[in-house]
């Protein structure tokens, strides 16, 4: 496919992103790696501007807009961050953003994606189809859609959160990835192959919902129902064409995790790393404990996607108090 | 006094740190930055080893022991975060570490100094008296007392953290940190008159617990009763020595946050910067916060000491799941 992003593009992404999304930190636990017996670097997203990855999949695929483009401005459907994402990015680079959101998503979702200047225009998800009035909305406005996963600009920016790490720690033996439309595990594969060669890449999603480890044993998208999972950032029922293909190259397997390991993760983060993780950001850790002691004596990355959950939802599930 | 510590200490007890204690990373909200108009810098050694800036100051003392201390080790009392540091330090020093601790003291705590190798001797708070059980100990088997926080070697060890955060962002026009005994506070005041000799240095207390307060405006130390605040690990009765004669010559003014203050900035760490923060961490920025507008155009930095907060007391102050 010739439109696929590759290593150049995330290089050419980490360099719009500089002095716009944050470096973030990488974390370690010595409780985690004495477990494991091995050595484990978290890449935390969940402090990125916005909570998590996506600001820096959305600002690169906006920094690339001409000035037509941005004079238009842009707009995106998404219930969740890709939806913050967008409006801020275009507030930094000063443009309009429209975001198409269900009626009955979050109040505090809608909220703050008008707090980053977004228009919001809510629809009836039982009724109406988003992609059609995302659709409608571009072309009546002249507005650039951009969707949450399968575009190169997106791919590329995500894939600079893992070029980070790398860059920071040096080459891995294996990096745990979260997975829902693909977008942040084909970009950290490319940054993977690209600067660590070795390192096996492993994708991860909720047990409830395996389209991607269906896809890529069999070889083609697998389309499913939306998912009963607590990681709502990976409720996603197929892979992306573009993120498919990279997948399918550069990806040594993918994995999964259930809610429960979720919660322990979840309980982990907090109690051991004192960081508010969200569900779907605990998946690539999970997995990895999964793997336990197979993975002993190895250099291991995990990529900790975002921490956009409630309050009230982060206790609800990890403290028992319902 | 002669045995006052010197920011050359300070420096000194980084270079015995190097390796040992993580050089922690500095968080940043573009939030709390336009809400006060200000660039807040927050220093976050909730993320420290153990979850708190008390290892630095443990881990110094103890590198200084000779040999004859080492191989007969450390004692100290403590219920609290010194108890861990100690046990923690102790452990990769290679050293025996007695840590005296009330028969009452949660479970959790017990379990986790015992987890790091630390011999327990419980006592009974009401009946027993922890100073004379820790020094009898210390007297019969020849073992060295190092109190929490009136100990020169401690309080240049808690300075490494203040130094840490101007070495990485520069000069700030005002610093704030939390207060007990005063370790952290007079650390933080002499890697502050070194490096940024402008910057106003702010002590905070629990509004329940004003001794500090107090004490640096009548020119004594004032001893007050046990004060009944969330912020267990401020719930000292008066400053050291030491501590005292530091914050009289080099801290600018002591303040404090209420209770509801330090509820509302754990709510804001967790849900917006994406950390959990104990209650006695969040003094710095609650009073900082409480500054409002009159910060606005400075540069402040602030120490978050701590994370050290079980799920479920979080959950309970935080999200009104009690």
């Amino acid at each position: 496919m010739s439109n696929l992003p590759t290593y150049e593009d995330v290089v050419a992404a980490a360099a719009r992103l500089a002095g716009h999304a944050h470096r973030t930190p990488v974390l370690t636990s010595s409780t985690i790696d004495a477990e494991l017996g091995a050595s484990v670097y978290f890449k935390c997203e969940n402090f990125q501007r916005m909570g998590a990855f996506k600001f820096r999949g959305a600002f690169n695929a906006l920094s690339c807009f001409d000035a037509g483009q941005r004079r238009a401005g842009v707009v995106a459907f998404s219930s969740g961050n890709h939806a913050q994402a967008i409006a801020l990015s275009a507030r930094l680079l000063g443009m309009p953003a429209t975001i198409v959101m269900p009626k009955d998503a979050p109040a505090a979702k809608v909220a703050a994606t008008r707090g980053y200047g977004g228009e919001v225009v809510l629809y009836d998800r039982y009724s109406e189809d988003r992609e059609a009035i995302g659709r409608r909305l571009a072309e009546e406005r002249g507005m650039t859609l951009i969707p949450p996963y399968d575009h190169p600009h997106v791919i590329a920016g995500q894939g600079t959160a893992a070029k980070e790490l790398f860059d920071e720690v040096g080459p891995l033996d294996a990096l745990f990835v979260c997975l829902g439309g693909g977008g942040l595990l084909a970009g950290s594969a490319l940054a993977a192959r690209a600067l660590s060669p070795q390192a096996k890449v492993y994708g991860v999603e909720p047990e409830a919902g395996n389209d991607g480890q269906q896809s890529l044993r069999s070889g083609a998208i697998v389309h499913i129902e939306t998912p009963q999972t607590i990681a709502d950032g990976a409720q996603t029922q197929h892979l992306g064409k573009l993120t498919f293909e990279i997948i399918k190259r550069d990806v040594d397997d993918i994995l999964t995790a259930s809610d429960a390991e979720l919660v322990e993760a979840m309980r982990f983060f907090a109690t051991r790393m004192k960081t508010v993780v969200e569900p779907t950001g605990c998946l690539g850790f999970a997995a990895a404990r999964r793997q336990g002691r197979t993975l002993a004596g190895r250099r291991v990355g995990v990529i900790v996607s975002g921490g956009n959950v409630d309050l009230e939802r982060f206790c609800s599930l990890t403290s028992g108090m319902a």
